[in-house]
């Protein structure tokens, strides 16, 4: 069976376990205890040399990297979040990118130095903070014109594309993002995370932990 | 016709281009002039409204962000580059992926700061600079790693991910990046950068400029 490894903190991990709820996978996840190092066991490292989280397991086949995962998981489920179609798949691999490179990396630099480092006692960059939220102040308004115009970013219907950005939104509340500029975009993150295949994962972001 | 767009300053734009001489692609390419300003133009606002560099554009589709445009490459000529397998994909998605977030990220930080910043009289982000290397301290020796292990990234031929890590290494020079501790990809990327797919798009990174 495919098993997810993550770690409910980490939001590009919960990446593909949102999207194999969402695409009904069959599938069993593992907590991999980044506070205890777990991520270095030897046991980890032979999931995943690389010592990060997510990775995947399916039989002897091991992978990482959040959108690779994902991208795994549909083509095996053969499904609509991904379809066949070459064009189909340049849109939602723009958007997955766009996300990604744009957004959840600037959204990494803010939860990183506000939630991250004061927690682990690391010194905390604020010309970091300031640079990652300017990155989304220029690429917030593209997401919230596609979520004007479109049900999702890549049309009427859910594909890996919103999977990668609901993940890149979950610090909202840990990092103190301010997202009300950004009406569309704001109610369209309430309602997915109402929806089965983020209930059935968490509440919300960090109630693992007790936040 | 496929046409790419990119600047050959810019090193992620670098990409879809030697991707398509690699795979020996038809196609035509057109520098935009990012120092006037050509990326904010209403033609190419038409071509990608997000008003970067890469884009592609095939008949009426268009995209953009770098590795999506070279799987669309890829899959519309059917290569190698990017095969049909979903295991040997899923392998190719995850190096593209940690090249691109864990070296290109970083190596962009150390390239801003030491060449562009200085040319458009930028503030010098000294604290983004040591980030930068740090991340690359951290993740280069798993590169030198895998090219100890393999020809390649991914195994005994060039796939997507080597084309990835290529252009995100373009600015080895420019960035003064010190390689000298990775010999093997040092010698593998002085090898790379003597093969067609490169001599044809240029001699060196930033030859184009007089560099």
């Amino acid at each position: 069976m495919i098993k997810l490894y993550y770690h409910p903190i980490s939001f590009p991990s919960l990446g593909p376990v949102f999207a194999a709820e969402a695409m009904e996978v069959t599938y069993e996840k593992e907590v991999v205890d980044l506070q205890a190092g777990q991520q270095s066991s030897p046991e980890y490292l032979e999931i995943n040399p690389y010592g990060k989280v997510p990775a995947m397991k399916n039989g002897d086949f091991t992978m990482s990297e959040s959108a690779a995962i994902m991208r795994y998981l549909a083509r095996k489920a053969g499904s609509e979040f991904y379809p066949e179609n070459i064009e189909a798949q340049a849109e939602i691999d723009q958007w997955i990118d766009f996300v990604n490179h744009h957004i959840r990396s600037a959204v990494a630099r803010v939860q990183f130095n506000r939630f991250v480092a004061p927690m682990i006692g690391a010194d905390i960059d604020e010309s970091s903070v300031q640079t990652g939220l300017g990155f989304l102040k220029s690429n917030l308004p593209i997401i919230e014109n596609r979520l004007s115009e479109n049900a999702f970013l890549c049309g009427d219907t859910m594909t890996l594309a919103d999977i990668a950005l609901i993940a890149a939104l979950e610090p909202e509340k840990t990092a103190r993002l301010d997202l009300s500029a950004y009406s569309k975009l704001s109610a369209w993150l309430g309602t997915r995370r109402t929806e089965t295949f983020y209930t059935n994962v968490h509440s919300h972001f960090g109630a693992e932990m007790g936040i």
